[in-house]
């Protein structure tokens, strides 16, 4: 990693390994977990997140060598600084497929996106469960073959299920539990595959 | 408020409503603990915010009658989309300005940002302590009045100080007790104010 780490985010993570125990995570879901801890000051994502290691590590590969990296908000795009994305949900085409097929905007993005970037992206899913649920569809029908899919949409409606769907597939995927996610949570995900151990 | 309410942001209330009792709080309260718990899905932050409903009327009519918004970090601008506001640190300034006085970026970003806006903007800080900091020493110089400081920086290095050190000034002010905090909890503070209840 080339990345300059600021001695303010190593000595976060400093505290972070002080109170959360992730010495049993191979590298890099360790990874994750510690950068979500440390975007959100919550130890207790340790104990939602579901990562499974071979999917992360191939991701992270991916991501070395250039894949595109799709995300369905422009706040994830904003988290994400050291690597292009690509964020089709303010398009007018998005606009107009949403309107004329009934989608949400954020699944039409996605419907989109998957026209354009074909397969091996990495897609990250930080606001929406119903990109979610679409990248799921698109993905069954083979007409996706994403590297991975970072699903962590938030909310009371839809977001636990999206992601329980999501773990029911064969696709390699980052998700957690809970009804709980965001674009800040999503980039840090990313982030972690980028970075590494800032510590190490 | 002329802004289109999604059916599925309307159910999310109404679940929250169902899970979070906020009925004793007044109005500019309620607003934004709700908006931060549906971008968190995490009613843990009822009980973790202090909020000033005198400070939170008076900034969102301040925002109303267009008054300059300042944000720390791109991540928080992106989840404001319908205001405009005003980011500096990515700026070359800010980069020589943090290198030739040893701030941070975030810090430097706050103090070039006070010369520009003037008095009476409000400011959300959502990621940086070091940039909330500076905010505070400026304020107590009488460099800069803001109409209100969104205080939610996040992580084990100074957060919860820089935020404990806010409720000490006489600053209008919103903030949270705890580490957590992030630039998706300081975007809802502040479209809480700008959107109102989305169930009235």
């Amino acid at each position: 990693m080339s990345r300059t780490v600021h001695p303010i985010e190593a000595e976060s993570y400093r505290i972070i390994r002080s109170v959360v125990d992730t010495t049993a995570l191979p590298r890099r879901s360790r990874d994750v977990v510690e950068r979500i801890i440390h975007t959100t000051a919550d130890p207790s994502w340790r104990d939602d997140l579901v990562l499974d290691e071979v999917s992360l590590d191939a991701a992270a590969q991916s991501l070395g060598g250039g894949a595109p990296l799709v995300v369905d908000v422009m706040m994830l795009a904003a988290g994400v600084t050291t690597y292009p994305s690509i964020c089709l949900v303010g398009t007018r085409e998005v606009r107009d497929l949403a309107a004329s097929v009934g989608l949400t905007r954020s699944a039409a993005a996605v419907r989109l996106a998957a026209e354009r970037v074909g397969d091996g992206a990495v897609w990250a899913i930080g606001n929406a469960p119903t990109a979610l649920f679409e990248l799921l569809r698109l993905a069954e029908t083979g007409a996706v073959r994403p590297a991975l899919v970072v699903g962590l949409p938030v909310g009371y409606v839809g977001a636990a299920e999206s992601k329980a769907a999501l773990r029911a597939t064969a696709l390699p995927h980052l998700s957690n539990v809970s009804a709980r996610g965001g674009s800040a949570v999503a980039a840090a995900a990313v982030n972690a595959l980028l970075y590494g151990d800032p510590l190490a």
